[in-house]
């Protein structure tokens, strides 16, 4: 019996190890997992700590007897410890530190990535967080719970919680906080929030958190976190943590806090694959071929600790997202198979689009391809308009504004990006999933016009937003064209 | 001054109108509009008829003034009685009778579509209304208000409405007239709601209609409605509105009323046209090729009043939606211009998908490309398959489930059509048209996991259900092509 052994047990891995065993059920599937937590949703963690999932093994994408019902073996807690390729096998560790060898027929690393510790003094000081794993998150959740408790049930006043990093999951948890009723304080380095998206769009984040109460400092790079001794405290309610801050001219920030999260970057982690010889490419993270093999036979790699191909950019970056993990996953567990069949031409990654959406509070802010910035700094020539509509028709009760910028390529005319933002009810999501859709076809601006999109007046117009976000751009870039 | 002359003002000669002067600020357009509300919003009426949207005016897509600010001349009720196309002008009536001649060196011919008057008898009793101009949707109006009015404030029952048709506007029209509080029975003549899309999606809408308290009726064939004489009826109170109708095994069904209405099919109003020469073709609207040009020199045409090229389909239908008659009017109008000025390619309309949504109570129903049956009938060898899966991850609240089903081509792996139901707010309608856009693409179904979509667990999953749907048709259709 084949054997095929994945180490990860995150959204790669498990994708890798059903989409193996829907191809070929005679293949032995066994998945390393190093906690006990397989294909948990990390993405869930801000609602856990919101209240919103009270119970966190419904973030399980799917239960480790679901798991199992496809016939996957899974290895819970333990540790690949060293890939041997040559003898085909992989030595492990399980929970009592007993070694024990995995032979492999083929093998599929996808170990994810790692929290980048950021260059802060004292963040060892109880009550610091940093935010990845779903260890980290139940340590946040008991301190979060200690301080409620702490205030009772007639809180004297709001427990302070400082965020550091105004990206996804930092905007994420000011939003889950404020449910839970915590005074905010988000630190962001950059001169906006998420600068994934343009910063009008983050001016505008920012906007959104202020009207929900979040103090927010930009331009602010927190450099310390220090925990205040209680004589120089007025009484116990005295929130016991300074973060500090400095901006680039100098302006300081204290922030008096109880509880400090830094959901920070992340890198891939790469070290078991190195003892098998695995190249680095993109960013330090595995060099992997479209197909998900690495430079050696036999191995292949995906999700977090791998290069990205870009669709844009049409070259390896380093991206570690969700959706690309799955698909990578899912890629890497179908060739595996197939080589071991000797089947088949390999199925390709058709590359990632950088598509993405977060909620923060009552907004959706979506994106998908280039930014005006991102594809200038790539050599496009782009043009980039912006218009604001309605999502759907203003006569129906509930319209709500949709703010949506499209970004093309002035020699060619081609799509290269867009970003929407607008109530998180008003399909701000699955409509950057058109414009998605459309750039993975390389479609021209101007053609979005064609596309037959659906209509009735609660839910959109004869001309969907997005179809008049590219008619816009194509008139701007036609009077350009003329002019 | 070039002179570009447009018949009819509603979606097809309007976009054809704005298009044109967009193009060309030089071209003299005038659009011939036989009533006063160029540019209305039909698909709004249910909603004006339901209270949602109060005032009429709200209907319009722009109004006179907006549209006169583009520089387009609206000869409001004026009505284009002959054309010549050897002299190049029109000969159209004022208010008054007056007749004048209005030369063009281009015409669009934008007519629509009229009422298909079914075969029952009685429809001229009063208080039986047609729906489909806004007339007919201000004497319905009336007509309810006037029942109303006679219930007065503390109604002794509520004023019985019967709807004959299960089609789109019937289904908005239950959901208004319930909304209003109005007692409402439906009677469709096919076996199923809606038989745009799966019967099994028919009898989900009808349990929908059900819970709301429509009585539905279906396999009936309306075939009278009498006004019932006043000697006849228990009190003033008692409905006088009599509808009968009949099952095909003889069953009937006698619905009392107090009002009725039939939004009945429409047929393309083509006699101006053909006074031109201009030529039929499918199902009897006007023939055009893809450049909206008819088969006289310097005429086109565009809108309900003309044939469609259907995309799945690679053949002319009649098919007249909204969204079709602003893309056919917008190519019109941008053809009339450049083959004036003799510049460039004509832009061609790259077709229908047949993509339609419609809000039913607090479902949302979708379709796009062929159903199963559709595609069988045009000769595709297909197969569908249909999952039922969350909006978003489950963990996160509100979560609603939808049902996907896709159709697939056998011989090739190709998508050729999907449907989708669920709650209203699910992102329905922007998710059947990521399907639209692929279809669009010619894309084959297993590689719609290669799109990269949008996630955040309020709002979708890692495979967005779209893919989760597509990678169910790919997984029967690989166990078929295996067994």
């Amino acid at each position: 019996m084949a054997q095929l052994v994945i180490i990860g047990g995150s959204d790669a891995g498990i994708s890798a190890a059903l989409r193996a065993r829907e191809l070929d059920p005679t293949v032995r599937v066994t998945v390393v997992v190093a906690d006990a937590y397989p294909n948990y949703s990390i993405c869930g963690l801000p609602f856990y700590l919101s209240g919103e999932t009270p119970d966190w093994h419904m973030l399980a994408h799917r239960t480790i007897a679901e798991i199992k019902a496809q016939g996957v073996n899974l290895l819970l807690n333990h540790t690949a410890r060293r890939i041997e390729p040559t003898h085909h096998h992989v030595i492990i560790e399980d929970q009592d530190g007993q070694p024990h060898t995995l032979p492999f027929d083929r093998l599929i690393i996808a170990t994810g990535a790692a929290p980048r510790r950021p260059a802060i003094a004292g963040l060892d000081t109880p009550g610091v967080y940093l935010l990845h794993t779903m260890d980290d998150s139940f340590a946040v959740h008991a301190g979060l719970a200690a301080l409620d408790e702490a205030n009772g049930a007639t809180p004297q006043r709001p427990r302070a919680v400082a965020i550091i990093g105004g990206g996804y999951i930092g905007l994420e948890l000011a939003d889950a906080l404020r449910h839970r009723g915590f005074a905010v304080t988000l630190a962001q380095r950059g001169p906006t929030l998420l600068n994934t998206v343009e910063p009008e769009f983050g001016e505008r984040i920012e906007a959104e958190l202020l009207r929900h109460g979040v103090t927010v400092l930009t331009g602010t790079t927190v450099d310390a976190i220090t925990a205040i001794p209680a004589e120089r405290r007025h009484d116990d309610d005295t929130p016991p943590l300074l973060v500090e801050g400095a901006s680039e001219d100098g302006a300081r920030a204290r922030i008096a806090a109880d509880l400090v999260v830094a959901p920070v970057g992340v890198q891939p982690v790469t070290q078991l694959a190195q003892t098998a010889g695995c190249a680095l490419g993109a960013q330090g993270a595995l060099a992997v071929s479209r197909a998900m093999a690495t430079n050696i036979p036999t191995i292949y790699a995906a999700g977090d600790c791998v290069e990205t191909w870009s669709h844009p950019l049409q070259r390896n970056i380093y991206l570690p997202l969700g959706t690309t993990a799955h698909k990578q996953g899912r890629i890497a567990g179908e060739n595996a198979v197939r080589s071991l069949r000797g089947a088949g031409e390999p199925r390709s990654f058709a590359g990632s689009l950088g598509t993405q959406v977060v909620k923060v509070f009552t907004l959706a802010i979506a994106r998908t391809g280039l930014t005006e910035a991102e594809a200038n700094a790539a050599d496009f020539d782009a043009v980039a308009t912006e218009i604001t509509t309605w999502d759907h028709k203003a006569y129906y009760p509930g319209a709500q504004p949709l703010t949506i910028r499209v970004t093309g390529d002035r020699a060619t005319g081609r799509l290269l990006g867009a970003s929407i933002l607008g109530h998180w009810q008003a399909e701000v999501a699955k409509r950057i999933d058109i414009f998605a859709t459309a750039l993975f076809h390389q479609m021209c601006v101007a053609d979005l016009s064609d596309l037959d999109l659906s209509y009735t007046p609660p839910l959109s117009s004869p001309w969907d937003p997005v179809q008049m976000a590219a008619q816009a751009w194509a008139k701007a870039w036609l009077r350009e064209v003329i002019a």
